[in-house]
């Protein structure tokens, strides 16, 4: 059995935009040499999560207005008092309460399993990277266990 | 060390079905002959999930009740517009928009700790797979790394 | 490859509290002696969560608002209907409907990968139990996978 680490550097868009990196974590066990195992899917960011849904871009913009209604960038976070804040605050700090909200609600970490070198997925099934912030360059780290 | 890969077969009996399949697991770990590890349990559909929580039919009532509010059925959903969508659509393509939303909420797979030859739960934790959309044959792959 | 399994002790101090327990899982890796690996972190209970977020207690306040407004302490469960309920009745039974509404929103089981001899983590990225439920003794359980 052998373990193997990979990155995936990412630049997102838009708030709410949904990378589909299937294709990328396809060619990662590829690469592994891995026929049989599972890959963990980790998101290294609070405001970035990882999700398995069917890519259909009308089912998306469903499912970015579902997490704007849960998690409103309109509601008034106590995160976002910068005047009252004094924990991990930065240069230019920006209002995100509502990304680290809508994180909650998403998984940080997906594990699939590998079969015949390849992502074992159903008919419908694709892994996205969603931001949930600001647009920028993001990661996600993947761990191969298999043989 | 070991990894064993295996797969559950399902037949939902209606829309939010919860199958209880934690003693179907239990047998595929005794039949693998693992004694401590870990097992992952994933869905191989974008509109079932798995979920742990305790076998208590009206708390099952109550989460189905959650579920519905979060994403009901009588939403319009983009998705399921069939006037506009073109991708993804297949012959007698039914409405199930709120089955991808309510998917959201719930995860695409669970990672679960083995120890003396079973899962290792609390108390009341229970593993249900959970149909979102209309019933149907549904299939759960099962990999388990152990020794 | 090496396979460890530990056990994290905690006490909660009220409902919703989030406990960081971040140096406490550092301190396992470090005591199994994995270089490179996972960590499935799992809850041993119903109405107890893991969580990655950020630990901003002003977020965190944010964070116990939504989940309470996802599943609130004033609706009523059927889970809570004592008349009524049969299954998994204990002495002293109290109401907790909400503590496992709130939980189907979150993860029972956070898998993390491991670099470096430690959690591989981005900047603002921390590992916390919550509490869903009355405040009690709880526990985690952790296995580690990897070289």
């Amino acid at each position: 059995m052998k373990i193997i680490k990979y990155a995936i550097d990412l630049k997102t868009a838009a708030t709410l935009d949904f990378i589909d990196v299937t294709e990328k974590i396809q060619e990662k066990i590829k690469e592994a040499g891995i026929i049989s195992g599972i890959i963990n899917i980790q998101s290294l960011h609070t405001t970035m999560a990882v999700l398995v849904n069917e890519a259909e871009p009308l089912l998306i913009s469903d499912l970015k207005k579902l997490l704007e209604k849960l998690a409103p960038q309109t509601y008034q976070y106590a995160h976002d008092n910068f005047q009252v804040r004094t924990v991990n605050m930065c240069d230019g700090e920006c209002r995100n309460g509502h990304a680290h909200a809508k994180a909650i609600h998403l998984p940080t970490s997906i594990m699939l399993n590998i079969n015949k070198s390849g992502l074992e997925l159903g008919r419908w099934q694709r892994v996205f990277a969603v931001e949930l912030d600001r647009p920028r360059e993001r990661q996600i780290s993947l761990v191969i266990i298999g043989e």
